[in-house]
């Protein structure tokens, strides 16, 4: 039996304006059907002797990572909460410490939630290759076959003698410049190292008590001292937060005699640019990946994506990326990767808000949008989820007015409970108790008018939460 | 005296997104702090013994127009609205017929309300030398000192003596190819033609019973038949209709011996597409042109433009025109002029609302804005101007939500008027009688939520309307 332990950390920011710092990367359908963390969960269903998967994720994306795992129809399943990241090694020292404490399978077959594997059959086998070598206490590792000379990856230099396919790692080696890239293809024997493992909880816990045995002691406590609710474990803050940012390569990895390596050639990719998602979309005759309300004229080799219900025209260009949401804009050449982080940093030193969050935030009762705003009001369209409720709350600066628009609504307001259905309205004044429950089976649909001289979204207090978040920042 | 003819018939397909057919070119601000209309108006006020001016436009921009000559402080005014566009020779007939009629001064300055003038003291010194010249019985054209070979104008050959500054008009040719534009330029005597006139209105009204007698004719009737109410002349539809679609080019100057040009050298353009935009704006060290919400990150020589809230990112690019608006965006080459008019064109025949207007329309009485819509509602925000009402309606098929968010609103429904301030709310059911005043000194701001299974712009019944438009339509 096996344990998928999923790695849902990143932060995207080369795939900004989409990817945010409270909504990234691998939450977002960016190739195939579903989100990258949704086809990454979708792809273990063809594992033999698959358990329940842990997934290791901030705090803040626990609702929205538990929404994406119950929509692939997965339960149970465990999200191991961060307070705040710290790199792989911690993460997965905690990961194996729970595994073991909660008999779960132990071996622990590690995936990046934000990779597209184009053939997962071609990765099905490479696990098959993997087993007996992780099973006898080997660190296997999964080495992506270069298909050119990337400077943007780590390499894994093979052993010469294979067992079944699995070889002996003779080094770890860094990101290379373009020289060293081009020998490393031409040599051969050299691997994308892609951030996939399969090893047992013990032997991991082993060795990192003697490469790193500070990480080992706090990761664990960590994982030991964490508080449950529901299918979210919140790990230990103090002693988590002691643990070193430090990757698994860099703690165990380098420095282990029982890395192996196993050849992956499965169309896999980290989607980790536009550049990537435009490799691994669907492209039409002019070469042209285009998604949502697109126009294209004369237009070739370009990703062209209205995330929003905006028309997005282009005209004779070429090599471009053009992302369109709904407060952004993005465009730039498909190859300039690496100047994204460079603004994306300057606009978060400048505080925007279009860094941290999209316009349309998603909650554990379902999502609310900024539609409009303007000198001491705001408009947003409230989604409620069949059988969900907006926390017992009050505010102290703000009135609202709600108008349903689709769906019923159970409204308490203050001693009163409403039955609303379409096209009724109701108003809540400043400081008066309210709660928005959906009891139907269709999602709620509510505009709430805001107004009142204040209206940031930390002015709630939160009475009564069925999804434990009383006292939390920020709120909602 | 003078009569200032402003002519504001003009599309500007070639800067959609951001012109549209309801909301063209001269009603924006693209150069300059007002609108190309505005400045139009404005330059007049440096003219020696100016009269009211007259502007000639579609009935449907009355408002529109009316609002930019009363923000430039100008009344009296006339509107001479036409049904549908016929070209300048109907236009200025019928306008030289209203100027005979109506004892204004007959001395006609014709004006494109679209074209930008750099150097306006250049201008004013054109219009000196031009005057005896037009008072004499001449057709005086102004004509542009070629800056380079350009294609896109036609041109005014000028002949060889002079009085005055003012030369005979040798011949009028078409837009060159480029050999021969080349050559005009090399060869001098050559002129931009401007589409800038000054001329006597019953030396116009020969001319055209001489060379159009059938465009004298209806075009004449059409003004004799108009109606008027406020500043605005409806001319007649029948007659005005008749007129072929001639510009006073090919009825006219090409034809009469009468014809003199003054060249003019006060940084006129056009302002015909996105190019155009960009040499006449302020652009930084980089060339740019940059307006609203952008970041430019090592881009060169590009027109960019956020013109909603949102946030415009370009990097690593050059030459572009990036012309984002609250529901387009539209990136293409500079130099991708006449491409715009293909995909405006196809889009039109998709029957896209995104080139007949924005979301934000502009009424009589201030403006709304569709802010949000989903299945079987939307969301408005309606802004109406101090001392403004909208009129006296009913809907068959949609009940509206109304809260106020700025302002004071009086209320009519069904029987009743209510005053509502600020945070307070109102419900017209669908059926129900009712008008929304704005009583106070500041704009009134309603968030109107829309509920019903049909929301179109023409589920308007107006009963009593203070701008008389009962039974128009589009409604609203």
């Amino acid at each position: 039996m096996i344990t998928p332990i999923i790695l849902c950390g990143g932060s995207g920011t080369r795939l900004w304006p989409m990817s945010r710092t409270l909504y990234p990367k691998q939450f977002h359908r960016l190739a195939g059907e579903g989100s990258l963390l949704e086809e990454t969960i979708a792809r273990l269903s063809g594992v033999d002797g698959i358990g329940a998967p842990l997934a290791i994720c901030n705090h803040e994306f626990r609702f929205l990572t538990a929404e994406q795992f119950r929509r692939q129809g997965v339960d149970p399943f465990t999200l191991l909460l961060e307070p705040e990241g710290r790199n792989t090694a911690p993460a997965l020292a905690a990961a194996a410490r729970h595994v073991l404490d909660n008999d779960m399978p132990t071996l622990m077959l590690v995936l990046p939630s934000d990779h597209v594997i184009g053939k997962p059959d071609a990765f099905l086998a490479a696990l098959d290759r993997a087993r007996p070598a992780a099973e006898a206490g080997g660190f296997v590792t999964f080495g992506v076959t270069p298909l050119a000379a990337e400077t943007g990856y780590g390499y894994i230099k093979a052993g010469q003698t294979d067992e079944n396919g699995v070889y002996p790692v003779d080094q770890f080696v860094e990101k290379p410049d373009p020289e060293t890239a081009r020998r490393y293809l031409n040599d051969g024997g050299y691997y994308w190292n892609s951030g996939m493992f399969l090893f047992e909880a013990s032997t991991f816990i082993e060795a990192l008590e003697r490469y790193a045995p500070h990480i080992a002691k706090d990761a664990q406590a960590a994982s030991r001292g964490a508080k449950g609710a529901f299918e979210s474990v919140f790990l230990d803050k103090e002693s988590f937060l002691n643990c070193p940012s430090v990757s698994i390569d860099y703690a165990v990895m380098e420095h282990t005699d029982r890395a192996m390596v196993v050849p992956l050639d499965a169309d896999w990719c980290d989607v980790g640019s536009w550049k990537g998602v435009w490799q691994v979309g669907e492209r039409d005759a002019q070469g042209n990946l285009s998604r949502g309300d697109v126009v294209l004229a004369n237009v070739e080799n370009s990703c062209v994506i209205s995330s929003d219900r905006r028309l997005v025209v282009a005209s004779s260009v070429a090599n471009l990326a053009i992302i369109d949401t709904r407060d952004v804009t993005y465009v730039a050449p498909l190859e300039a990767a690496q100047e994204i982080r460079e603004i994306v940093d300057n606009l978060r030193a400048e505080g925007r808000i279009e860094v941290e969050r999209h316009p349309k935030v998603f909650r554990p009762w379902g999502s609310f949008e900024s539609v409009d705003q303007g000198d001491g009001f705001q408009v947003k369209r409230l989604v409620v989820n069949p059988g969900s409720e907006i926390s017992l709350q009050f505010h102290h600066h703000r009135s609202e007015h709600w108008v349903v628009v689709s769906g019923v609504a159970t409204v308490n307001r203050g001693d009163d409970v409403l039955e609303l259905s379409a096209n009724q309205s109701v108003y809540i004044p400043a400081g008066m108790m309210h709660k928005l429950t959906n009891p139907g089976d269709i999602p709620l649909e509510v505009i709430e008018v805001q107004t009142g001289s204040y209206l940031g979204e930390d002015d709630i207090v939160r009475v009564e939460d069925r999804y434990g978040r009383v006292g939390e920042t920020p709120a909602c």
